[in-house]
């Protein structure tokens, strides 16, 4: 049988417990050009959210009644001739909450588990590994010296964004809550400087770690960590609009960023991203990433938790911030 | 006599009429290298509220005590030794609100008064009509066929952004308040469109006239306009931040753009421009825009009005509305 988490209702705020209902159907067939995919690990991220809001975005919301979307790697076990991935292969993708997945293939990668081990496929060289690639090369434009700034800096885009703006010779700042994860940032990661915001004055303290300002803000957050690193950037900063998770379950209206014509008075930039954009260059990225890891000068680290039926206590760590590294569900042994 | 309008206080919200003193000084000798300029015309521009805050910006504040900035057109009576500026020479430039001043002619141009009227060269061939030329050119970065949203469209920048728009093959609309200058827009600016933000809802005017969303949106006002405009960006859309005359009297804080993450959802950049950043750049503008005018095909109009005595009433327009074109206070008989 396959456990299937369904989307029961759209939430109001915070999801919860009745946000998904558990399913349990028959291993579907695949159709002619279709493969059978058993799923082992899901990556749980804060975009999630957004795409359970019946609103127009950068992709379509998960309907009611459909499997609830999510990145997901595992094993084709059937094909029924498809021209491409033969029974054996590890595919990540978009497998969605659930133990079995049927694809064409669209969206799929196939990826090396002698080279990381698979829940790595879907942290730090998967999605949100590729999201904290490009989003800081190409859109945060950094150059050596750059003085960078990154909120969300423990997390699964955070924390690689940091240590490839160390690799390409920048100051980096990371803010993340509570001081085992600070710790973390500035000891593992080698952050120049790291802080709480649970525990600190965000303005006070990015004023005190960064005094000459900010080059590059990388913000995962929104809300007010994003108004105060506007009222501290440099000549001609780049703001790399990611997320804004502060913001996700809100019942009123979004928070602006009260600070924006510091934008003008800087000359700055801000710019949104979405990591889709950047398909094709995905895996010349991955495999750059793979070469860091196994130099010892990108590290990567997942929270993994177990059971399909645990995926909503598992969801709200998200939000709360309790969690270390990469948030994953296993929902299937190997 | 000098009559010189002095910053007496700083205000907080909208200036009063306490918030300037005139006075009446002997007119000042110029030093060696110096010149000796007859202000005819002086520029009132939104930006000079912000001029008036004691706050880190793109210029140092006026101090208390001092002669108000302005830019300002008039010409040399007297020269001691200036190496470059002669006797009847006509200058734009920094004079500020007085009828004399004192210039070692940085940041002074020479302009030739047989080609355009003087107000024009505080206007369309001043820093309203440049900071929309590099504004709409090097920030917006127009392409023929783009549709482009300006707000304060029947202003100094605004008209001018949305003219030359036209010249490039935009499709343009305008938010302006009131009949008549949405009439003025499109009668004889030749918008496509023109949105009257006093009588109309502009979210659903943005709407009906670009129903495909927007590809530029050239921002003069901020606040609830701007929330509007974003929510109907297109893909990779770009918005220039020029200014935000609806916030620059607040006595709150700023109203931050609630809708910013439609810069994610559209991958679209928000940037902010200084005009003076270009300088180097202003004589080959002023050239192409002179052509324009000559042609026909870039229209300038001056709302002109007189004594120096009468500032506070006229500046006061800026922020009411109450005017037609870029506003101008004559100080002095050419």
């Amino acid at each position: 049988m396959n456990k299937q988490l369904i989307l029961e209702k759209r939430p109001v705020g915070m999801p919860d417990a009745d946000t998904w209902k558990l399913t349990n159907n028959p291993i579907p067939e695949p159709k002619e050009g279709e493969v059978l995919i058993e799923n082992y690990y899901i990556s749980l991220d804060p975009a999630m959210r957004g795409w359970m809001n019946d609103s127009k975005s950068y992709i379509p919301p998960v309907q009611l009644g459909e499997v609830m979307r999510a990145g997901t790697i595992g094993k084709v076990i059937k094909s029924n001739n498809h021209p491409k991935y033969r029974v054996g292969e590890v595919l990540t993708g978009w497998g969605g909450v659930q133990q079995y997945s049927i694809a064409n293939g669209d969206n799929y990668y196939p990826v090396d588990t002698s080279l990381a081990p698979m829940p790595t496929y879907i942290g730090t060289l998967g999605m949100p590994g590729m999201t904290a690639y490009f989003g800081i090369l190409e859109v945060g434009k950094i150059k050596e010296g750059d003085i960078v700034l990154v909120s969300g800096g423990a997390g699964a885009v955070g924390s690689v964004v940091g240590q490839i703006a160390k690799i390409k010779g920048c100051r980096v700042i990371g803010i993340a809550g509570g001081p085992e994860k600070c710790k973390y940032l500035t000891e593992e990661l080698g952050f120049d400087g790291a802080i709480d915001y649970k525990n600190e004055n965000v303005a006070k303290g990015i004023k005190e770690h960064c005094p000459k300002g900010i080059d590059v803000y990388f913000d995962n957050v929104g809300g007010e960590i994003l108004d105060a690193a506007l009222g501290r950037l440099r000549m001609h900063a780049r703001v790399v609009i990611c997320g804004a998770i502060s913001q996700y379950n809100n019942t009123t209206a979004i928070k602006g960023p009260s600070n924006y014509l510091s934008l003008l008075v800087n000359r700055a930039t801000m710019q949104g991203m979405v990591v889709m954009d950047y398909a094709k260059d995905y895996r010349m990225a991955a495999q750059e990433m793979g070469g860091w890891m196994a130099e010892g000068k990108l590290k990567s680290r997942e929270d993994i938790y177990e059971g399909i039926e645990n995926f909503y206590d598992t969801f709200q760590r998200l939000f709360t911030g309790e969690k270390n590294g990469k948030l994953v569900l296993k929902v299937k042994e190997a």
